[in-house]
């Protein structure tokens, strides 16, 4: 009757990060994201033209921004808003249990 | 460095629910609300102009929409979405642990 983030984690495959879209609206899209060792490839960076809100429901991870030294550790409840253009790549994320992520995108109205 | 959702639940004061705001951005609100047990008053229903989305984090609560016979009980992880104008009450919200939830606020673009 009512949807749950953490249903059928067990049942997805391990070998795939999979994103699931959870609202979709114009100009909004909010998804789960289930990494399951998955990382950026070697020399890859996220360079996303729309600014975006993320948090780390599950597992662990490690954020690493191109503008800083070290990586982020994220726990459970970690949360940050990436700058559209801040260039960052998931360095590691836990396999079990799985890094479970929230992220939220969205277009400012005053684009 | 990285904000936690859950950090500082200790030092809330017990007695009052705690709205934090995450993320403000024309048009979209992205809030963290902590109920220690706190529920609707008797007969009010909440009726938004806004669509909302929201997901439990933590703890337990139950959620009654006005068109529905049943109390929808939510656990951690369960998320849906509020119709503009559908009328919804907190019918209940757990102690301990806290019941912590996300909430998007949003108005659409072809608004």
């Amino acid at each position: 009757m009512t949807d749950n983030l953490f249903a059928s984690l067990t049942a997805l495959p391990p070998s795939e990060e999979v994103f699931t879209p959870l609202l979709e609206r114009p100009g909004l899209r909010i998804e789960r994201i289930v990494s399951t060792g998955q990382c950026s490839p070697p020399g890859f960076w996220y360079d996303q033209s729309q600014e975006e809100w993320v948090l780390l429901l599950a597992g662990e991870a490690r954020l690493r921004f191109a503008d800083e030294n070290e990586d982020r550790c994220l726990q459970p409840g970690d949360w940050l808003t990436i700058a559209p253009h801040r260039k960052h790549r998931v360095e590691w994320t836990s396999t079990a249990p799985a890094a479970v992520w929230l992220a939220v995108h969205y277009v400012s109205l005053d684009e």
